[in-house]
This record gives structure tokens, sequence and C-alpha cells, in this order.
């Protein structure tokens, strides 16, 4: 399999990228290197908030402000009214969640391999409102079992169903396409936590079915810490679906104790936010869309397989990555071995790598048996020599320890 | 009534405040302008971030964050402990407002001048849980009448009580001390959404007795827009207040449907946030602190009434503003004429003012029988000579307009 990125892409994409002199990065599951022109909107914008002051800054920015919308809304396939900037995936996933107003007994409906804060949000909400969380069955490869799925939306006719696309601790991607097609047949709303696939993987919401997607801009998009957005489906906002707090961006106070919701997205923001980080979500996406998510997918695709092969030799290594597709987080762990210290000594060789815990996947670590992982996580700018540089490093720190 | 600050002072102040070249900024209730060291800390965190990765920079930063907690717990008379990082002051608030389990028939009792957002909120609740809203009586003078404070906890047993120190849209000053000290003799829980106060007026949590304190960074603290925090009594924290929409920072994830909260404030912390504002944040509240909160109350009520004393003087004009005490909002109407056509002729002049409307303050605006409101919010940095500027130009929009 042939690399789809020229060299001399690749060189340019490093050059636009101050972070590559400096550090080998495969943390970029955790948050990416951004690029210069990222990099610069954010700046740009902070010093002119300090030469003309926060509100009117905005006002003077109010067109690429408005890009941002356009932008995020390409990016998804749909349009900038069915956008909202928020804070983090988790706050997007959070506001989406908070418009359902669940009873007692409402079923939630999620998979084993759900992210760490959407599963410790369930359990919150069926403390405070007695709702019933539901898993669907595993299938053997890993990933949702899809019948299991089909036959649980049937008869318990839940609520809600929660996918998280890709998981933050593990390299499965969920069959994502399939699970639209099913929850369409029936009325379930269907929230997907986009967080780790978006700038990685197509994210089309007409083949996706979902009501609500929600997205970082730090991790695959390559874009600032701190910022995210949702996605609301038009079904969604016609069901009058509105967050359970509703600010006055979201709604219009008309008398004492009545407001009207707005009719798009706006809905579900607040009246705050930082708009630096909001320009700097525009151009990182402006700049993978320049590239096509489908070739950065093609790439990322091609760097984990390389890296995949490249530990499978290893013999101490038990690479941990289960499902009918895998992506470009490459998750293992070494017996006997402890992980803060391989990421300190991977770190002043300039490596940048994870560690993640049982308690951050309590389902899946306790499924493979395991404590701990270390996470390696290439985006599209990596090189090969990276990649063989990272296991040299890796195999010494075996060699020394054991 | 001198000038508390020395004109050398003044003259620092804006040598280290750089829109002070551009603008007549009297917009400090909408965004402050930022001192220079604040926009150099968020600058150099994004160019850390963009040179290290966004989780190397953090780390690398840690005793800087640690700063920010303890920062913002002298500005309170707190612990860092007792400090959340939030996206904004609504945020802040409604993570607080989420902690409460609200079962139908629960009352809040707020003020007729509570922040619009959190009154839209307390609807939401309504709406959604079946609480029920009361509202204290305003005292003659503007402001909560204390006596009718006392009888409706005593009577109603409200669940909670939300006060906003100062409106965003009048220049009250509600008696939070009073109040706090009344408050404190029932089990009622006691929010303060102290947006509009934080940098202009003493914070003190051992006076104010509240339970929960809201802060924005953007406003009279000089920092970054999208940021803020939450003050979390240990009172609360004791009682195992959790925000509804708890993450993998505010719990431990221990079993598949379990989690453990986690002891202090973090609790109310989502795992991902802007360090780089956060890093503004702590910077904008040491700049204040270095001044000194309670000079920079003195000096900002000398302008706040070399303003309304400027403005009394013209005929059209009406001051809106009523309450026991006033601060630098001033806000006022002038009948018959247009109130963006007037902001924005003194924004031709680089004079920042922002109007608000009836909805932004629905029962204030009723009270007082009017539209729209001029706001105009000077800030210690600000010259006599910026006012002088600005009520001549009024002066000429009124001639030229009338």
């Amino acid at each position: 399999m042939a690399q789809p990125f020229s060299i001399e892409e690749i060189i340019q994409f490093r050059k636009d990228t101050p972070g590559c002199n400096n550090v080998i990065h495969l943390n970029n599951a955790g948050a990416s290197l951004m690029p210069q022109p990222v990099i610069d909107s954010i700046q740009q914008h902070i010093e002119l908030e300090g030469n003309i002051g926060g509100y009117e800054a905005s006002a003077l920015m109010h067109t690429a402000i408005d890009g941002f919308y356009h932008a995020a809304a390409r990016l998804l396939n749909t349009k900038p009214q069915n956008i909202a900037f928020t804070a983090n995936a988790t706050d997007a996933y959070t506001r989406a969640l908070s418009s359902i107003p669940f009873q007692k007994g409402d079923i939630i409906l999620t998979s084993n391999d759900d992210y760490i804060s959407n599963q410790i949000n369930f359990i919150s909400l069926a403390k405070r409102f007695g709702i019933v969380i539901k898993r669907i069955k595993n299938a053997p490869q890993g990933g949702v079992d899809l019948n299991d799925l089909d036959k649980q939306l049937k008869e318990l006719k839940p609520k809600l169903l929660s996918i998280t696309h890709i998981p933050t601790n593990s390299g499965l991607v969920q069959p994502v396409e399939e699970i639209g097609s099913i929850v369409k047949k029936y009325d379930t709303l269907y929230l997907l936590d986009a967080c780790q696939s978006a700038g990685q993987k197509e994210l089309d919401v007409t083949k996706l079915n979902c009501d609500f997607l929600s997205v970082t801009s730090r991790k695959f998009l390559r874009g600032p810490r701190g910022a995210g957005f949702l996605y609301i489906s038009d079904r969604a906002l016609d069901l009058g679906l509105e967050p359970l707090f509703i600010d006055m961006r979201g709604a219009d106070w008309v008398a004492e104790n009545t407001y009207i919701q707005r009719k798009d997205a706006t809905r579900f923001e607040d009246w705050e936010f930082a708009y630096a980080l909001l320009l700097g979500t525009k151009v990182c996406i402006e700049y993978c869309l320049n590239i096509g998510v489908d070739r950065i997918w093609e790439q990322t695709q091609y760097l984990a397989n390389y890296t995949r092969k490249k530990l499978e030799k290893i013999i101490e290594v038990r690479l941990l990555d289960e499902g009918p597709e895998l992506c470009s987080l490459i998750t293992f762990t070494i017996p006997g071995l402890e992980a803060e210290s391989i990421k300190a000594d991977l770190l002043k060789e300039k490596v940048n790598v994870v560690t993640s815990y049982r308690n951050f996947a309590v389902i899946d670590f306790d499924h493979k048996g395991v404590q701990w992982a270390i996470r390696v996580s290439p985006h599209y700018y990596n090189l090969e020599s990276e990649i063989d540089f990272f296991v040299e490093q890796l195999k010494l720190i075996i060699k020394n320890k054991h």
C-alpha cells in the first residue's frame, strides 16, 4: 500500500506546522499540532480584542465568524443554521443530552465503548431522574452487534441512542453508517459523538442519520483547545428540543415568565464564547477541507497500519485494538512495565504519546483484562521515520526495563 | 471628591493597555480592554501549544495553571480547592444551578433584577420540572426589599435564592452583605452571580455567605472572552452537590454503572478547557489584585459619578439607574431617538458603548417604562477627558437628530 500523499505535500504540511521542528507528535488524538494559519488566526483576534475591545472585535469580524458556521456545515454536509459553537465536545454532547426531557424509566441505549464522560453522564441521569442505561452487545470482532442494536431498538424503544464513533482509548471505528440506517427505522433520538473522528474520517450527516453530532476542534481537526461544535438536525429543531440551560442567545425573553426559543441551532449556544477560538476552529476546518477528509483518512490509515505492523513485531507489546475497522488510534500495553515511566522516557526523546488507565474505559479494559494502555495517534503530517524512531525508542525502553 | 488614583498611575495603566491608543472604551461592562500582560500570556500559551502540543503545553505549565486557582481564591478570600474554571459566567452559573436536584414545586427565589439568562434558566426549569419562580419585592429606592426577602425565605422555604450582584442593564448594586446575613439563617442554598462585580467591587465570600458565586473574566477583571470561574462553598461540596453533567474530571468511573465524585471543586469542571484563557484569567486577576479592588472601586465610583453628573445636565437624557448603591454601569435613554444609530455615531468617533432593549431586562425596563437604554461603563483606566469627549459627542448627536 502506497502513501496517498506525496512527500512534497507532507513537507509542505510540516512547513505549515511549527511544532514539527520540535517534537515527534504522536498524540493527535489528545490534541494535534496546530498549523500556523490556525495559530495566527487566534493570536490576531486576541490582539484585535486588545486593540479595540472584545465586543467591538467580534462585530468587526462578523463575516469571518459567519464563515465558521459555513465551514462546519461543509465539513458535515449540512446547513450553517444546524451548527452551534461550544466550549468543547463534551459541552456540545451535554447540550444535546440536556435537551431530551427524560422521564423515570426512559432508556438510554449505548455501546460498551462510549466515551467515559458520556457514560458518567448517563449514570448521573440515572441517579437524578431514574433513567435506565442499556448497552448494546459487542460483535465478536468488536464494535456494536448490529442485530442486537436492532433488537434492542425494537423491543426497548429507548428514548436515546448514544454512539461514540471512535472511542478515545481504542482504535475501534463503530459502523456508524449501518447504525444510522437501523436507527432511522425507529423514533429513538440518536446522538453521535464524533470527537475523535472529525478531521480523521468523513462525517456526512445525510448518511449518518443522527439527530445530534458533537465535535471537538483540538484533535484531528488540528484546532485550538477549549472549542467544539454541535450539529442539530432539522428533526430535533422541529421537535422543539432545547438545552435545559438555555440562555439569552438561545431564547428571547418576552415576559416575566415566558421566553421564545430561537428557530435555528443558536438555540443551543451560549451568549458568550471565545471568538478567537471560534475563528481558529474556522481556519482549521478550512485547512482540513482544503486537503480533503477522504485523503486524510487514507493517509492516517496508511500510517496506522505501518505503526501496528511495527509494534506487532515487538514480542513484549500487546496490541489492544479490536473492531470491524480500525483507525489512527493505536493502543497497546506491555505486561510487567509501568505506563507513566514509558511516557516520560519517550517525552525525554521528544516523542509525545499518552497513557490511559482502566478507569478511562472500564468496560473495554475489563473485557481486555488490562490496567493500562499507551495510545499512539499519528496524523497525516507525521513521517514514517518518526514512527520508526518511536518504535526504536520503545524497544530500548523495554530492553532497559525488563 | 478627588480621584483616588494619581495621574501617573492612570498613565501607567494606559501604557499597559494597547487599546487606549485606539478607542475611548466605555464598554467595560461588555468586555474590558485587556492589559498587555494578559494578551501576552494568552498568545504565548497558544504559541507553546503550537510548538510542543496542547496536552504537553498544559503539563509544562502546571505551576502557572495552579496559580490561576490561587489567584481566584485570593480574589474571593477562599481556598484554591473551592474554585472551578469554566467557559464563562453563565456556564459557571448553570453548573451550580444544575447541581441542585429540584423537585416539582420547589421554589427558586430571585430578584426582579436578576440577569436575563438566569431568568430564562428558571423558566426552563419551571417548564421541565415544575419548579416555581418567586421574586422578591423591590425596595422603593430600587434593589431587593430586605424585609420581603426575610419574609419569603421564612414562609416559602425556597430551595434556592439567586441574586445578581450587579445587573447587566442597570447601575444597581444589590445589598449583598445584608442579603448574605439574612439567608444564612435559613437552609436555602444561595447562588450569587458576580459577573459584573468581579474586578469592580470587593468579593469576600466569608462576608457574602453564598454557596456558589459565578464570575466572568472579560468584564471588570479585564481578562479574555470565553472564560470564567465558579466558587463552590465547603457546605455545597459537603452536601455532595455535583453538576448534572459531571464528566471525567469531576468524577472517577469505577464500575460499569458507578462513579465517585471528586472531593473538591474540580467536581464542577469539564475535562477540557482553553488553558490559554485560563492563564489569561490568572494574569488579569493578579493585575487586579496588584492594584487593589478597593482602590479600583473608589476610582470607578469617582468616574461613574462624574459621568452621571455630566449626563444629568443634558435635558433630553433620562438616567435610568435606581438602587441603594450605584456602580460604574450608567444607563440612560433619550425619548424620541433610536438606540442603534446613537451607538453607531459614537463608534464612528471611536467611542465604544452598547445598547440594550426591553427584552434584555423585561421586568426592570417595564417598571421604568422604557424600550431601550445606552449603557456606558468606564473603568479605572478611563480618563475624565474621555468622558467629556463622549458627552460632547452625545450632545452633538442629540442636536442633529432632534
